[in-house]
């Protein structure tokens, strides 16, 4: 039961590197293109991408065995050419807009994703995990070509939209599974607006557990009762990846900066089997949405307790500068058997 | 890592199975006993059976061992002799009235019990899993008669309703426990109203975790402020039967038919052992009471966070027709090892 | 699957023991030194106990590896000397008025700590499980110092209060670990009111888990909009030391005693990794704050969700006299594999 100094050394270790991380993470935030943080003006945060087409990592013609052969390897957080990268560590999908329809393309592939200190072989939309956030206004008519470049089939439920039976993503029920090599064009009006999710319906445990989830953010028509200055996605996930915000266990979880007195709003949104109660450290959140549906009326806490399937949407406003954290309460999720700090860690640089 | 397709047909077994599951659920639906769906007009759900005693597999003087010995096999869904089956694939409790009072018999007793694929030596109420439903309204005093023709001692608790202490259903505590081949005769007033349930509490993993537990609804005397077309239970448990909904795993969980449009009210309980966020496809419900009490102000959803022992009462309506799916997220609780579906998922089957 | 008449007794046994164990519960409650159940009147609860210092246990210059290796037996309940011990079975801490500041002294050290049945090495504050409840009004500046006599590195993090980040105890980020043998002294303004946790954020899982934790009441400054007679607060932990209410587990829970008719206010905390629904026989409850944070309307309900981090504010009072339990409903969490009652059951006895 005593432990020596040496072990009690080591047990700082983690701590160490998140001091490192932080400022790595800081000095990689100052580059990253700057995805013009989606405000709460409504304007249409994801810009239109003409006619070019977002087919990074298609496959083609060849068949699903070859497709799964060549993983691609994208430099940690940076995701698919000609994805913009979200400040939070997410990618922004491209679309074009043919006859007035929002036309996106997902490619299911498997690719060698790095979550951190650990590589993993991950199965992924793009090949980002997260797959790329899809973002656009209610009403917006989108259409979303699911190209299936896995070993095995697959599907697409768009969790908490409103959808058309036939487009709900469930195998054998409302459609037939994408084989290997195929695909499958998924077409609706987005709503109801708010926080939602899209993610595999077919061999869940497995193909969701390798990451084969998004984001997918319904702008409102109307002005909404709320005001803030940033607007961040976190896609917590457990599996076979272990336990990643948007894609990756800390310290290399991507930190996130604000000013004192400027409001947040968080979309935490649980894609993992297991809960994840998130407790912040330094400021209150307001809960403003579950599931996308705004609270009668918000309420304040400092531990949001995210069960698997939940979206929730908070508002975040820091009086006290510092390097703040944000985590799950449950310690086996941010600790590793030796007592190093990973996982499901959030670090908030908040500036005077 | 790479899967073939052989392995990938397999995986989809599960949904052909659902195919035919739904048509083969549709088709019992057809032939089911109307049990006068209740509805929301505050009339009396239960129809009193008269003076009939219900003592179905009720073992008389015979010993506890000698009635363990004796299992009885319902067809699957059906319940004990003169109980009547819920178009969601539950019984209702019949009784009797006598000087003003509803007289209840219970019988604990092991049957043989098929929750779909598998079949089990279960521990039930009456030899239904879950036991029958008792629907009284809010006010009425009840009394009822437990027999113990268990192999071991057993005891009630009415989980959410307002008794005395002696009628609380703690062994040791409260009352000395029932022994194989007693009784013990429960008698209380009838509230609060809402959705309640009865459980075993004694040697409980064990005993619950084999079946011994039912739905409790006290309608309410004045009239409620929402309203609604039709009224099913569903009552979610996790143990050693698996995970079931009404006693069933999926794709056998008896699937629940609705008009586009109509609203419906589901009362969900979790009497399990481990959290069951049951997500809805097709359509947001909205949360009106948990564990019985009205939400002070209701709130929409699209995934029911049920921790055990809770109950709520959530309303739904659907705009768009089709077969959609209410299940858990968590995604060993819906598949198997082999990525099979199977467990805590409920079919809503939604005509135009 | 039968079970004979002998193992069927056996089964019984926790509740014979609870049958006693209540009895001298009282006994035990009717000697407790009364520490003026903390009203609603706003008044200050924690006596000041002037310029004494309440070093209990601490170990003076001595080396860590020392310290370790002379552990402290208190008898069960009682706490280290100049502690006074609440109603519930937890102490309260002492302080010392320098300048206007309330200075609190917690020093982490191993004991020997009887849950009930079982004994373990613990490391807690103070010597007691959990460490002595910090009580202040809003508004007070607070210093706390802290003193490390484990044998290996320690930090506090005061979870939910509005701390400089300097003073947030995360090691590495806001501070260095506090070294075997050293100390780290905490100040800050006591805020938000409400109901807050204290607990290692150092090694988390081991240090938590054997008892490293304590409850921190914010009393409002101005009054509050609920009205109250008693005040007791449970901390839920799970970890090493097993599943203890207040540092015990059932039939060591120390048992609370109540007036039919009076209302108390129960703080509950869940500093577990574990989710704990807390369900509670005999009356509803009405969740009034979680996190210390006011519910923008209070809600009633029988069954507390409890996830890892969160704490709750609930009033309770009870029609009907009687011996009453409030246990989680995850079984394994009150029932051994033998079926024996134990662990996060805490027993309310209501006087008529
Ligand atoms: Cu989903
Ligand atoms: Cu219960
Ligand atoms: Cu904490």
């Amino acid at each position: 039961m005593t432990v020596g100094n040496t072990e009690a050394k080591r047990r700082g270790k983690g701590w160490w590197v998140l001091a490192g991380a932080v400022a790595l993470g800081l000095l990689l935030w100052a580059f990253y293109p700057m995805a013009g943080a989606s405000g709460s003006g409504g304007t249409d945060a994801a810009p239109a991408a003409g006619a070019g087409s977002s087919d990074a990592g298609s496959a083609g013609g060849r068949s699903g065995t070859e497709a799964a052969a060549e993983y691609t390897i994208y430099p940690a957080g940076t995701g698919a050419e000609g994805q913009q990268t979200l400040p939070e560590g997410q990618q922004l999908a491209e679309y074009r807009v043919e006859d007035g329809v929002k036309v996106f393309e997902l490619t299911a592939l498997p690719v060698k994703w790095s979550v951190g200190e650990k590589e993993y072989e991950a199965w992924t939309f793009n090949g980002t995990v997260p797959g790329p956030q899809i973002r656009v206004k209610e009403g917006d008519r989108v259409r979303i070509i699911v190209k299936n470049r896995l070993p095995e089939p697959t599907a697409v439920h768009w969790h908490g939209l409103a959808v058309p039976n036939k487009m709900d993503g469930v195998p054998m029920v409302t459609q037939d599974p994408i084989p290997p090599g195929g695909e499958f064009v998924y077409e609706f009006v987005a709503e109801p607006a708010g926080t939602h999710m899209y993610h595999t319906h077919f061999n869940t445990m497995k193909q969701k557990g390798l990451g084969l989830y998004g984001t997918f953010i319904v702008e409102p028509k109307d002005p909404e009762p709320w005001k803030y200055d940033k607007d961040y996605s976190l896609m917590i996930a457990d599996g076979r990846l272990g336990f990643v915000i948007n894609g990756k266990s800390f310290p290399h979880t991507v930190p996130i900066k604000l000013k004192a007195g400027e409001t947040a709003r968080f979309r935490l949104m649980n894609v993992g089997d297991q809960v994840h109660p998130m407790h912040l450290h330094g400021a209150e959140f307001t809960i403003i949405a579950k599931d996308g549906q705004p609270l009668p009326r918000p309420m304040k806490a400092n531990t949001l307790d995210l069960m698997p399937g939940d979206t929730y949407d908070v508002l975040v406003s820091f009086d006290r500068p510092g390097t703040w954290v944000w985590h799950c309460h449950v310690i086996s999720h941010v600790e590793d058997a030796q007592g190093n700090m990973m996982g499901l860690i959030q670090v908030l640089q908040v500036e005077p």
